[in-house]
């Protein structure tokens, strides 16, 4: 099942540095673990911005939430979850 | 060159059935064309709308912009635009 | 797997009185039908509004788009849907 | 007589620590018991964010207030408020 | 209990001038009525505005949604509805 | 003259402690002044929010500017302020 | 007692022509009147923009309503109004 | 002196198709003049959208009125209008 | 030429008393001078806000900046700058 | 291909003086060298506010991104970047 996720990150500019350079590092290990697990399979970056667009493919709704919530930047993070349907003209789906 | 887009259709309820259902059988063919050009990979519907969200590949922004003004139902969709970089943490992109 | 729905109906003021009569019984037999078939546990009317907050419980997002779709006001309504996820605190999921 | 509530926290990131878990806690035990009041019938977390969506069942206004405005993190949480009524076809409420 | 209810009203400029006519006179008829029911105490206009900001007294949300939607020109009227409370420095409620 | 005013209080959560009691106080002190003079015959809070909605009746914009501005916590408040206008079926001001 | 008045002008572009003509014709004339009888003292046009920015002197809000509701356009008139006082560092009134 | 100017172009779908023809033409010959006149140096569209980005070079605020409100398509444009400075940074405008 | 402009001013509360109190004067002073200097004809305050609204005079938009750049307060305002032109009812351009 | 950019610059008050003047000093160095390189031809301030708007020629969304986070204020910076095509009217394009 799909989910359409936009992550815009803010951090506090008064953040001690280690723990921004700690917190970073873990984001992205997670980031790689996730999309490893084949839960993530777009991962894009919005041009500009400190903000992320992609596509979640999850089994439900609480393992979704579980999902994000475990970022590291979670508690920095803005994020907005689009629920996705196959789309009646998707080449793919067509026989 | 990836691009997010947002497509919001609103036809209006007094257009004329037979001029909608032509629209609608030639936005389906021009949205298999464009896939089949390999510029339109990926296409979603929004759940419990008559919404869009896609992601399109194309060499450059005047490409894009006569893709998507193309459409048969151009005329009646709100288009949003967003630009796309690779993301520091794509797995696909990592060695 | 539950959703927060949304609807905000809004019909124009000249459709013709026959098919205005005839799309509000029809939305009634469905609104009835869903919740006969158990994937709509909560229907609520917003207070002044012509607009209506509910929960869905379906299987996937697929079938909740179908489901939205196919009520017979769904063209004249916005939909907003927020996916939920268990509440850490509720009462009910707790041993 | 019921109300939507939608609640979405934002706690300061340079929050005590130990004030944070205490607040935490405080938290959750008087979400347990305000739902064992029967005040609180439903409550949901939003997917992927810091935010409730619930439904309160209470005598009056001012009770609302009281019960809102007892929450630990009353503080830190942006509250709206909608009063809900009967759905016409509220499968429920049919004889 | 208080309920805050601010109207805002929009006349489509083709309505058939009799059709206005009458539904204004049966809005003011109506209004006059839920003032002597002593259910809508305090009626106001918004200076510059086609716009009301009133406050009910009624018993309950479903008696509320009952008295806004029996507007005649509730059709035409955007309603936005704000449950208040006694406010703790009120000075009619202290001994 | 009649005003529709609107006020969101929001305190910064590190104000010190001592000076944030001395402040709630000293505008509760002010509530009850301004409500005694008369200039503020209608006062509630928003249910579910440290906001308040409240008519003022002054005989200037002046005024209302000079006693808004004398609230202790006005340099915390976003206000919001509506002139009314009598409605043309008030029941109060018929004969 | 002066007030802001924004207004933006919707003509809807199916409005009989010649009841067009009259309709800009009689604003006109009422523009001036009101400018004639004092209460109007500044009136500018935003560029760009159907919309006008504009102060009223008036005694009171009712007459402030009565003469912004007597404009001819008032029915196609997004009206804000935002009362003003008189600025401390304003160099016509000190001494 | 410069001014930044978006403009989103909004047509009535039922507007005749010939008014529509001859508006069309018309609007290119009035932005192709103002082009050779020196006054519009840059004009760009907006990709996906019937909206322009563009900037004027003007002697005043009236003139540039003047120049946008004879646009054939201006009652069906919705136009923004941002003034410019000379950036302090710009390359050109150092020695 | 004349620009509207909107002034919304907004001091962090752990501001340095003393530096708040130099800037306020330093403010005040600068508003003297600029009215004194005949660019800013116009000057109110909003009711119940700590917010102005001004007309400036200004031959053009390089001076305008210079002028609101050069307020002590200019890094704690949000400013929001509209272009005026001449109103085609304004009577005293009127022969 | 050419990108609209608009930035708009909030540096938080409590930014140490010396930390403020390099990042000043570096960003107005990036400024000039994005310049000397050809990818920004065009750059302007708003008037007003700490706000820019630019042009950016670049041959991709990925060099677009480069160039956008390599700025020194990027951190403090709200950017928001629309594709441009080019205008069927553009005179600068005909032959």
């Amino acid at each position: 099942m799909l989910f359409h996720v936009r992550m815009d990150v803010s951090l506090p500019h008064d953040l001690d540095p280690n723990r921004r350079a700690e917190l970073l590092a873990a984001q992205q290990d997670r980031e790689l673990e996730l999309q490893k697990l084949g839960v993530w399979p777009h991962l894009w970056r919005v041009v500009g911005q400190y903000s992320d667009i992609g596509v979640f493919d999850v089994p439900s709704n609480d393992e979704l939430h579980a999902f994000l919530s475990s970022l590291p930047l979670w508690e920095f993070t803005e994020v907005e979850v689009t629920p996705l349907a196959q789309h009646p003209s998707d080449l793919a789906a067509r026989p």
